[in-house]
Parts: C-alpha cells; structure tokens; sequence
C-alpha cells in the first residue's frame, strides 16, 4: 500500500503557515508501515486540487487531503472531492445534529455556512471532529470508480512511474481538516485504527530518546559507530535548542521484531549516555520530572524571575500536576522577591539581583514560604536589555533547594529572549530531574 | 512568472524534518511577486525525481528543487537534473579549488565523494555555497529546450490548468541544497538578486489583521463580501485556537500601490470588526497588551491557577514587559490563594475555588498585595480530572481588578489540557486588552 498527501491552502503556498500536518502524517504512515512516495501542496483553486486528486488517485492507494473543510466560501475540498470522485454530497443529519450542539453548548446560534459542513460525499465513512465542526470522512473508490479514474488518467507519464500497471482496483481517499488541533485527534482516534485495517505485516517502528545538558557534538562523538548504522535499523541524531534527539528506526516483518531491534540499539546507547537521557518519543521534560515528583511523594515550588512563568506553565502543562506541584511566585521586581521570598536585602547590594545568592535565597525562600519538599530559584537576564559588563544577556543562575541544603548552578545561553528563557526552563527542570534520578 | 518548488528527501516524506525550505521559499517567491501553485516532495529516487521535474517543466516557468546536492549516495539531484535536461555534467574548476580550499581551512583532507559537488549541468550560472561545501545553480532552459520538453508532456491533463497554452518558451530551473542554514543565504545572496530581473515590477505584498473573542464563523459573517474579492487584492480567513486571522494580498505594479490596495480593504475590515482586532502581522496579543499598559503608564500583576503560569510567561516574552509587569502568583493549591491573597475562606466554602467571587477576590487580592495599577486573577478547571457535575473541564473565570473596581467573565473552553490553558490566557490577555483600549 502506497499513499500520497494533499495540502490544500494557498497560505501554504505562500509561505505564511508551515506545513506541520504533512509533516505529521508522514510519520503517522511510516509508523503504519506505508510508503508515502509524493507530497502535494495545491492552493484553494478547484481546478488545481481537482488535477492533484486525479494525479493521486492515478498513483496511490490512499489519498489524504488536509485542508479546506472549512465552513468559508474559499474552502473548496468538499466540492472539489465530490466532482473529481463523481460522487454527489448528502446532508448528514447525524453530523449537522452535531454542529448544532456544538453551537448550542457555546451558546451561539449556528451560523448558515457551518451547514455545509454537515454534508459528505455519498457511501463516505464520517470521521467526527472532536475539536472543531469540519468532519473529516473515508471515501472507498471500488472497481468501477477506480477503472474510470485509471482510465481518465491513462496515458499519463505517471503510468511509467507506477510500481505496477495502472488497473482497476479499490483505493481510499480520505479527507482531514486542515487546523493541526482538529487533524491531530481525529487521526489517532479514527484513522489509524481505519488504516490498520489494510497495512500487511511491514511495520515501520521508531524511537526517540531525547537528552537536554549536552551539545549535538557532544552526544556524536559518543555514538558515532551507531549513526553509521545501515540496512534494517538505523539511527538518527537531530538538534533542537537544548535538546538533542536520538531517533532509533527499525523496519521489519513484524512488530515485535521491530521493537527488539530497536532495543538493541537503545540498550547501547543507555550504557553510554544513561540518565542523561530524560525521556523518549512523546514524554516531555516537565513529564518526567512529575513521574519522579510523584514517584518520591515530593512536593514543589517555584520562584521565577528571568524565566517569567515559563518553568511553572510547563510543570503544569502535565495532567495531574496539582498532585505534587504547589505554586509559586513570579518575583519580576526586587521588591518582590525581598517582601515575599524574605530575600534579604544586602544579597541585591552586595551580589546584585542576578547571582547564585540570590538564586540560592529564591529558592529557600520559597521553598519554605509553601511548606514544599523542594524549591527551584531561577534569576537571570533574558535580555534584550538589562546587560552590564560583568553580567551578559542570557547569564542565568538556577537554584535548588531541599531538605539537606541548596545547591545553584550558572549558565550562559545564546539566543534572543525567548531561546533564554526556554534554555534556562529546560536547565532547571533538568537541575530537578537529575537531582531526583539519584 | 510562475514557480513550482520541489523538495527532495525521504526524511521530508517519513516526517522526520519539518520542510521549512518549502515554507521559505513560499515566502521569498511571493515576495518577488511570482505566483506558486505546486510545492512538491518526493524521496531521495531518480525515477519519481525525473518525472516531478518534467511536470513541474511543463507547467511552470520557474522549477526551484532543494535537496539532494550533497556528496553521499542517496543524493540524486544533480545526475536526474541532467538526464530530465539532456545537459550534460561537467567539472567545474572554480568551484573544486572552492571545495578544496574549504577542507584545507578546516585541515580536513577532501573526501573523494566531494568532488561530485563541483560537477555542474553544462551552460548553468553557479551559486556559491558560503556555508557548505554543495553548490546551487541556475540553468535556463530556452527555446529549443523547452520546445522539447514542451512537447513531450503535450496531451497531459496539465494542459487543461495551464493559464496559457503551452508552447515553445524560456524555463528556469533551480538547484538549491537542503539544509536551510545552506540555502538561506544563497537564496538571499543569489538567488533574489538573479530573480528581480525577471520578475519586472509586480510586487505581492499581505498584512495579516488578528483578532480573538469570536470565532471562524462570525468573523466570516462579518466579512463575507470581502472573502469573495478576486484579482488584484483578495482576503483570506484562518483559524488558529482562540485567534482569527484575516489576511489581505495585493499583487500590483509596485509596493506603492500594493500598500494602497491593503489599506483600502483594511478599513473596511476596522470599520466593521474595530477593536476586536489586536493586532497586525507579527504582532503579538501579548505585544499589545503591552504597548496599552505603557501607553497608560499602569502596572499589572497577576494571580494564577489553572493556567499555571502561561499568563505570566506570555506577558514576559515581550523584550520591556519589566517596565509595567511586576510579577505574580501562581496559585495552584487553595491554601495559597487563602495565605498570599487573602481569599476568604468562606468564598471556597460557599462557591468553590472554580468561581466568579474567587476569581474577583484573586484579582483585587494581587493588585493589593503588589501595589498594582491592575490586577488579573483566573481560576478554572484545566482537566482532564477535577470536573464536577456542575463544573465541567473548560471553566474558567477570568476577573480583573481596577482602582475602580472588579469584574470577572465565565468561559468554557473545549479541548484538552493544553487547549484550555492556552485559551484562558488568551481570554484572560484581551479581557485586559478591551479595558485598556477604551
């Protein structure tokens, strides 16, 4: 089974929106163990998405559209679909009961355009939107379709391209919406398990482990040999700012097989870079960081400067985070971090707001004004201004305190000031991590 | 002129690496005035190469490819550009002495597989790769040519969505590197330069209006009579979480004139949707919220709970937002809200901590405490757990405390844990915004 991907949208084209759902559903095939030989990004032109879903349709088993289901008069994938299939749409009374609630429970009264929505190209499986109104829906193609595309589209310098003569045959075209909050559920809830339906026994399989604290460089020269890696397993390693990737990929007969080759890999790379390595695939920082929180009945606070909230809005981003995570302080101004964190006032004259002391004094203090297990300080210069001679934008110090002590590191990082802040979030959720690893 | 972009390499379709030279390129082309209608990905395989480079030949006049021009095995461009052209390779000096020179500088001895870089179609312009060691070029295929591939792709479907008919003409094709830290600045350095000669004056120029508070479909209903404009200026409508944007495009004979347009459509649009507009282009609603606070010389902390810190992440990623942002709380357990802002106890007992009164009393609680011009304070239920038969995932109250008062607004938010926090701050941020404004 081969597939090929549709964008539809000229904002696409016109460079104004990255394209992250093809992105996305090239993985989510590759994890299906099908091959996805084209990308097509069309604008909102009926003529040019009726030609690239011909062309598709020519040369895949399965088309995904992404895109223009919109309820706007510039959203043409429905029409488009319906013409290019030969398939007429119908209202779905199921679908349109649906967006009428939806409109109900926000209490607006449905607009006249969102009816569109509610219809769907005849004999199509509907694909419900949890998050928005655009329903998505499967459309098979059998034999008498599949023959008047194939027809339509013989003679075509695609034939010569095809793995295997064009002829008759049944193919899926399914369409998606184009927002990622609405595609994104709406695959994993319907169309993986739809697809797993046709996938044979090839079965793509890829691993992630990611580390924060070391360097791309760093983390090559220790596994070299594996990035070398050829033939059924192979391993890649990717930068992103403060943290590296290490994807492992295995294809093979089955599941199971895929996985212990992947082990295999994974365990070596474990021996080498062991608890630097806080998570894998979709497991974040500030999730493994609650794991090991709940894990040692742990309690924590925290008090930002330079980082603004950022560390608290990502501890929080975990659910259930309420369970170990009590609050804290964004202490912008001194004032503030003296009158509530107890920070005393000769530290800022003699050390300045920006130092391991006051860092230090953050995080005791309010690690005792909340009665937690732990405290995180976090003081720097997230810049563009606030810089001296002495002290550069992006010097951070991070403090931990706990029962037994404080302990604060320094660091510099590059980048404007949100890659500061962001850095200077990761080394502090990392600072816990790696004290709570022990 | 129009373009077509084809991107090259497997890891682009397996998802791997988000395409953003795609996306660059979208942008630059538009910039210049050149309409794309197709970007194209395929893998890193000769035969599906050559035969995206003929389509794309016969139906634009531009072909830019990126990818594929570095020194392993699986890079394929430069051999299948030769064959889809009939121009032949040749060992271009220059660049080889370039490439040499490169390894020297880094006392590396030049890896037999380089010398492949400095192979160039006969007859291309080189553009030099000041970053890496693969070379881009430009080659123009004329008349002859182009009647020759004109012809052989004579009776395709693509006749029938071409905007003339196709015969004998000059084609440009492309060849750029991957890597976008290789190709941004060739195509900055080389290839704009080259490309404005053949552009002439027509320039593209958008402005993007954002608002939030309503949704795709009112926003729509608002507007409709401009969606439907065609030709010179067109308005485009897309929806993000919590965030409308319009965007306007003008294409006309200069910048002035393109502005002109923009404005024209922009003030209808502001007649109709006023300050429900926060913001233009790359102007955040944190950004704005910002200017209003320093335009009004007023100081803002805030009172978090369910969105954890967000709020204060927002409004401190805005380089300056220490000047009117003094900080905050993020209030995560009762016994918080009752110690730091004094929230009554009753009001927990009688309304609970997901309230009106309790979002009201955290807002004038932490204008209180922090001396503050203003005071924001929200409380709700992010999920997925600590709904109640009453108070479903979603709720959130949004309260804001001025000198001459307080007033808090309901919402329910749908979507995950994630949707809802980015939600509320994004609620939370215009309620502040709308006050500021009048």
């Amino acid at each position: 089974m081969n597939a090929e991907v549709i964008a539809i949208g000229t904002e696409l084209l016109l460079g104004f929106v990255v394209n992250s759902d093809t992105t996305y559903l090239g993985r989510v095939l590759a994890g299906l163990g099908i091959d996805c030989y084209h990308q097509v990004t069309v604008g909102d032109n009926e003529k040019r998405l009726a030609q690239a879903i011909r062309v598709a349709l020519s040369r895949a088993d399965l088309v995904i559209t992404c895109g223009g289901l919109g309820p706007t008069v510039d959203d043409i994938t429905l029409e488009t679909i319906a013409a290019a299939t030969g398939k007429p749409l119908l209202l779905n009374q199921e679908i349109l009961q649906q967006i009428k609630g939806r409109f109900a429970r926000l209490k607006i009264r449905m607009p006249k355009a969102n009816l569109r929505q509610a219809m769907i190209p005849k004999g199509a499986i509907v694909f419900p939107n949890s998050v928005g109104t655009a329903p998505g829906f499967l459309l098979t193609l059998r034999q008498a379709q599949g023959e008047r595309l194939a027809s339509s589209v013989r003679g075509e310098p695609f034939d010569s391209t095809q793995d295997r003569p064009v002829e008759p045959r049944t193919r899926l075209l399914i369409a998606l919406p184009g927002p990622p909050f609405e595609l994104m559920p709406m695959v994993e809830q319907h169309l993986i398990p739809r697809l797993k339906r046709y996938t044979g026994k090839t079965v793509i399989r890829s691993r992630t482990l990611k580390l924060t604290g070391l360097t791309e460089s760093e983390v090559d020269a220790k596994v070299r040999d594996l990035l070398a890696l050829k033939g059924k397993v192979t391993l890649g390693i990717y930068a992103h700012p403060a943290q590296v990737d290490l994807r492992i990929t295995a294809k093979a007969g089955s599941k199971k097989v895929a996985h212990r080759l992947i082990a295999q890999v994974e365990a070596k790379i474990r021996r080498r870079l062991g608890n630097l390595i806080f998570g894998a695939d979709e497991e974040s920082l500030e999730a493994a960081v609650g794991q090991l929180l709940r894990r040692h009945r742990l309690s924590l606070a925290v008090a930002e400067s330079c980082t603004g909230g950022l560390v608290q809005h990502r501890i929080t981003e975990v659910p259930g985070s309420s369970d170990y995570f009590r609050g804290g302080l964004v202490a912008y101004a001194n004032e503030f971090k003296n009158r509530f964190l107890d920070v005393p006032e000769r530290l800022f004259k003699k050390h300045g707001a920006v130092s391991t002391q006051v860092a230090a004094a953050m995080a005791q203090g309010i690690r005792r004004l909340t009665s937690s297990d732990l405290g995180l300080g976090i003081t720097g210069i997230a810049g563009p201004t606030g810089a001296t001679p002495k002290k550069p934008v992006g010097l951070v110090y991070i403090a931990l305190a706990t029962p037994r002590g404080v302990k604060a590191l320094r660091h510099e990082f590059s980048g404007d000031r949100s890659a500061v802040k962001f850095k200077a979030s990761q080394a502090a959720l990392n600072l816990l991590r790696l004290h709570l690893y022990r």
